[in-house]
């Protein structure tokens, strides 16, 4: 229902997506101000030199859709944050109420010609490579809901603290909306939740509760909703305490498998992802789901 | 304890294996009478058009033990209802009372010859492959004791409801009978319940209680006996209700992995069991094992 | 904190190695007594052989570290017990007061020349390769803290049973002491508790209580402290009744895998280890925590 909620607004603002964005653009002048605490229209970043932990707070309306433009600013600050030395933890939240993010923008995906579909989903693969194999270390500060891509998101990070509000859903629902999660998707579930838990997670399109969600393992644990920012910056305390090194090396002993399955196919993955979704059917039913959005909200 | 009680009936009526059965004929007034709501000695399937359910009722006395003849027909009825367009979902259940199925027929590999042992194992790698590849939403509904092979067939439906009974039993417990569960039994096991509970399953053999069962997640659901199928029936319903093509993909990619190992290696699977089977040691257990089972009853 | 007690003692130890250690030698009088129930100094081996249970006690003080000297010895009495046809199931466990295992011993690999780093890193590997493979039915008597080395010899035995005393702790901790369980470490505690798990555990070089280690499958069962071993003894039991040749084939099956990635990879492994461990910066750390560990001591 979250999710429902979540894309009967993305809907309405889909018109917001502006032409400029469709060349993954990011001006001069953004980027300069993205130096330090860095604040473009859709990602804040706050980078606290003396501990060494950056927030990034998501904060597009109405609920973080990961749009072309929004992974593309993501990526360039997860980039810089992990070439600044002084930077060792990230914490990744959401400024907007009641949702981490909603996951992948439908409006990415329907009625897009194949080049921009291409350009799109290499825009989520490059997401999914930065934070899953990222040297720093990443905590969800997951303060509302959580679907599709947004659980994909929380999933990358080293640990997931989740706003204990039962409204509140996460998971990879990709198959309810007629969709298929790639095999990337599901590989990082399997090393979260397990092969048995995924397979039904995936084929039913399942949104936990937190509640659920904890039971299962999806996230790491549960807190008051006014707490969950606070307690991830504790939990990171902790995690910089370990050597670093030994961490990374483990960490990437850990996740290399997985990267190295998408990174030796990336243009085939576009290439399966580009032709299923430009289907005939598959647009039709994306088209039956936004209309169904549509009508709820009248 | 189930499973020796099975073995106990199963001993008893092996002589009824006709040689008819050596050859896994179906006769051509059997096909016919298959093709909608088909009755043949060993399984009995009722297809419900409206719904595109179809509920098949293994009815082979006194155990449904998985011979030659009985997996031909098995096979024959899936494929059937796998090509029929208007079938969705299979539902697979037991009429015999207290088991679902207590698994391979021990006949069928004692006393035979390797040809006859070769082909026995092909029909039980095509049941197999079958039901774990199937397209269709499956759903074991298991109303007795559901030892090995019983155990395998309820692992490969996408979902498994289980009468709570505490004199029921399930689990893969090919090792208490000096015999090895093959690598697919294995590979399904790990998939369902994960790799150590899996190593201590088989290498004990265990078979797990209800309760138990739920707990390390061999079975999803525990119902009283009476409501096993109106239950898988309820569930059909919100499988059925995922988008179909979604949901066949999505099964595919979680299983696509194990079944490409068998159908890569299923000559020198066949190999495999037919030169351990037919090893002395091996008949001699087997033949201990049945004089044991013929003296108990005595 | 169990494993800086132990390394606290270790430390103080380091200077007993003696020089002999260094060729791995076992004298011609030991191999003799080694025979039937062998005692040398850090390992006594009672064998029964009514019941085919060979007891291995560790009785290396004060932790029995696992130095070179230690790991070969264990390997020579693993390696007569696994030829011994009389014997069927080892128990292994610990003669020392409060700890299993404090794990490799951190003076073999600090100040040391690069060959005696591959020779010691060797022993280690074959450790783990004749316990891992091992045919025997070998159960793991935990009646102190097995940290690191302590817990990957646990997690090679068929069964875990730990003292419930929640002042001991278990687990693989390498990167608290800014080191690396290698692939083989990690591969064998993802087939112990599952992905996840075993990523958190590791990034954080956690150690768990006995009711954690139980919780997420790192053990198998606690009992209290004085009956350890009595009920290492009883599981056997049952252990044995298994058909012997089916269940050795299966644990081969499931295990084979992982064995055949170390043993493909032996040398590669021991260069990885050596140019790790003799890095400046690494000595560096593992010099800054001995130093610790004797002001802790002061």
């Amino acid at each position: 229902m979250a999710l429902r909620a979540a894309l009967r607004s993305k809907c309405v603002v889909s018109g917001l997506l502006s032409s400029s964005s469709r060349h993954a653009c990011v001006s001069p002048v953004l980027r300069a101000q993205q130096r330090n605490n860095s604040t473009s229209s859709k990602i804040k970043v706050d980078f606290d030199q003396s501990s060494g932990v950056a927030v990034m707070h998501m904060q597009s309306p109405p609920v973080n859709s990961l749009s072309l433009e929004f992974l593309t600013e993501l990526c360039i600050n997860v980039e810089k944050l992990e070439m600044d030395k002084s930077c060792r933890g990230l914490i990744i939240t959401s400024n907007q109420p009641k949702v981490f993010s909603a996951g992948l923008d439908i409006m990415e995906m329907y009625g897009k010609s194949p080049e921009r579909c291409g350009e799109f989903w290499k825009a989520v693969q490059e997401m999914w490579l930065k934070l899953y194999g990222s040297n720093l270390v990443t905590i969800a500060a997951i303060s509302g809901s959580s679907p599709a891509g947004g659980c994909l998101m929380s999933m990358t990070c080293d640990y997931r603290i989740m706003a204990d509000n039962p409204r509140y859903s996460i998971g990879l629902n990709e198959t309810q909306l007629g969709i298929v999660a790639p095999f990337w998707f599901k590989d990082t579930m399997v090393n979260t939740v397990g092969h048995r838990t995924t397979e039904l997670a995936l084929e039913l399109g399942m949104l936990y509760s937190p509640a659920e969600a904890l039971k299962i393992g999806l996230v790491d644990q549960l807190v008051p909703e006014d707490q969950v920012l606070t307690t991830a910056t504790q939990i990171m305390t902790k995690w910089l305490a370990i050597p670093e090194h030994a961490r990374q090396i483990t960490k990437s002993m850990m996740r290399k498998p997985t990267i190295d399955k998408l990174t030796a196919n990336r243009e085939a993955d576009i290439n399966n992802f580009v032709s299923f979704i430009t289907k005939d059917s598959i647009q039709k039913s994306l088209r039956m789901y936004l209309e169904m959005l549509k009508k709820r909200k009248a």
